[in-house]
């Protein structure tokens, strides 16, 4: 049966380690030599389009990028039938959408791998790369604790069940009103994730061995933008709740920052932040993650 | 002399076998090996995309997509100085246009082929997928009706062309107003193609070896939904409909389908329905035709 | 240390002589293989995105091309990041800017080449492209004389860095009003180009290789057309202008064309008129270009 990526628990603990130890080397094998890989955004994304492309090159293949103005999913055509075309053309079929349920719909009709590029639910493509990026500067997954500041969204769901995976925990600090809705509570919860919930940043800061935080307002929610201001003052990670966490702790971000809101200039750019590594493994894990699915829909075929 | 492909007869009958036999092998040598294909869309499809743009990668290709909005035919520049300009660093253009005479006015400069995408006329590389596909799953082309139920447009035009080119034929059953124009008419006749032409869609459908159909209203057309809705009444093809063909009638669409209006969903989704290994030989058919003009031009210059 | 283009005089003599060399055969290594080139443009360009793209494919590389409307210089992302994240992903970043200054930005940071796909400042790429022309069609560059007529902007202001480069001279006549800016004055005495300027276009045109136009009004200038138009009388390339100029001169222009605003019809088309040989010539140099600047990276790594 071929195998779909929607959240980072689609792939087995040993699978994922399989996708982090291929992400860790060139390419060996071009196993997209003259496909296709079908990249649909339904919400423009720089890191997500540039890694996906140069991923499916590093592996011989060719992405084809579709801008948000032209995917119409369920608008021009059904979800269901788009998939059911693009599987003629495309050895993947990657999207970016808003609504999750929408990857599921493509999933239960492709006969080729679906990626999730970034959903209302999930972003488990991100953290394929976060973990690659761990695992190189901290030396190690297991036992690591991660203290995420900030709102507890799509990104915080998959970093907990990936780290989860990799027998690694995860602690979210967030104002009141922003923690996980009670959806992604039982989806943690379906994944045995670990996850440690406070308000309080520092507590959550403190003796980790990462801090890792995101944007308060995405693209889109600027008009969010004071009131989630005022609601995340605090959660700033600056270089006293850096001192906070473990001595050589190390400083996430997914990007794009906005930077003098959810992290400062001097943590953005200071000696323990792994912020460019972290998106360039964008690409390392991205590469990984096409090369695991497409031999195993090879294998399955 | 290099060769063009604005209408399927700008192939003889015997060089459209040919493709057609190309469209039916993966490629066999990269003509295309590091060479570009411009796409020029002045209105956006997604399978003529798709399917142009993978089958330029399997024959080691770069396909150049432009948007419509970036086109600029006429406007930002002359479409005589466009492709004096282009042909100098792509090996084919394709175009999807409003005005055919355009794609006339390309040719008429071009020192590389000139592919038609769709024009307001006609719509002949659409018509080699729907050749593949009555060749795969019907077994033969020689001697086949196709009963085409709807607007006798651009692709009917182009159907019939090709369709008499192999020795079958079509019968069109559209609503009174609906009927060929009178310079579609010329060019049939000019391309001596067989059409039998009727308002009631039993009569074309009766022992027909296919059942063909097209949205009633295009992309951009929407605003004549409820005319059209009303003048197509009785043309939808149903079970009713494929029931008065022959008993192993297949049932064909080039798509987007609008289901409930000119086909429904039991007939799309029908056992008999062929309409996605249809779209996928968009791909296969497109290749043969690229691999066809381009060792033309090679033997040529 | 990484070296960069952002204006024809970033190369050395001999090293521009080099490119030129490089751009007159086809590509010996793939240099590019499987690696990506980001393509920036906060302005769409035909010409320059068509030969980028293509100059990319032919040393075996991926071009990634990003629209004006998703580039989201400094307003998505700061100028730095974006660049310290693209240098992870492409082998080189190349952009179309309105501030000249955002290039110089990226080059400070990038640990790849930066290449000036044109700024409000110069637009080096084309002049490449020009000098390979001259060199083709008169024969030689040291000693020849360029009269350019129009408008003293970054295409006059490149142009004269790229020619002194080489042994030639350029003259420019322009309208009073029209002349170099102080900045480009300044620019162009630091290149120590040998520039002659008058408003009289016979003058300059007298006994010259090679006549040159640009638009009067570049796309969204459109407003400024009757304006200029006025203020521009006079200085279109005709056949009387041409006349002016050595017996075997040639006609050059960057595209596109406002035909029958600086440069008429006859000379357009007419026997002197390089004009597409010149437009073709935009991919053979942006090849060669590439090719330099990616040697010199490798060995500087």
């Amino acid at each position: 049966m071929v195998r779909h990526f929607l959240e980072v628990d689609d792939l087995t603990p040993a699978e994922l380690a399989t996708v982090l130890d291929m992400a860790s080397h060139p390419a060996t094998d071009l196993v997209l030599a003259r496909r296709g890989v079908a990249l649909l955004f339904e919400k423009p994304s720089a890191r997500t389009r540039h890694s996906m492309e140069i991923a499916t090159i590093e592996l011989g293949g060719h992405p084809l990028y579709v801008r948000p103005e032209e995917v119409g999913l369920d608008t021009r055509e059904s979800v269901e039938d788009v998939a059911r075309v693009l599987m003629g053309y495309h050895a993947v079929i990657a999207a970016r959408v808003f609504e999750h349920n929408k990857l599921e719909r493509m999933a239960a009709v492709s006969s080729v791998p679906v990626v999730n590029l970034l959903s209302d639910d999930a972003h488990p493509i991100q953290v394929l790369a976060d973990l690659l990026t761990i695992r190189q500067q901290v030396g190690r997954l297991d036992g690591v604790t991660v203290a995420y500041i900030g709102d507890a969204n799509n990104m915080a769901r998959s970093l907990a069940i990936g780290l989860s995976m990799c027998g690694a925990r995860l602690r979210v600090a967030y104002p009141e009103g922003y923690g996980f809705s009670e959806a992604a509570l039982a989806r943690l919860a379906a994944a045995d994730a670990d996850v440690e919930a406070t308000t309080d940043p520092a507590e959550a800061a403190t003796g980790a061995d990462v801090l890792y935080t995101d944007a308060w307002y995405s693209m889109g929610q600027e008009a969010e933008m004071v009131t989630r201001r005022r609601d995340f003052a605090g959660f700033q990670v600056d270089n006293a709740l850096m001192s906070a966490a473990a001595p050589d702790a190390i400083f996430m971000h997914c990007l794009p920052a906005h930077r003098g809101d959810e992290a400062s200039d001097e943590v953005l750019d200071g000696p323990r932040s792994v912020i460019f590594p972290q998106a360039h493994n964008r690409l390392h894990s991205a590469r990984g993650l096409l090369e695991f699915l497409v031999r195993a829909a090879g294998n399955a075929s």
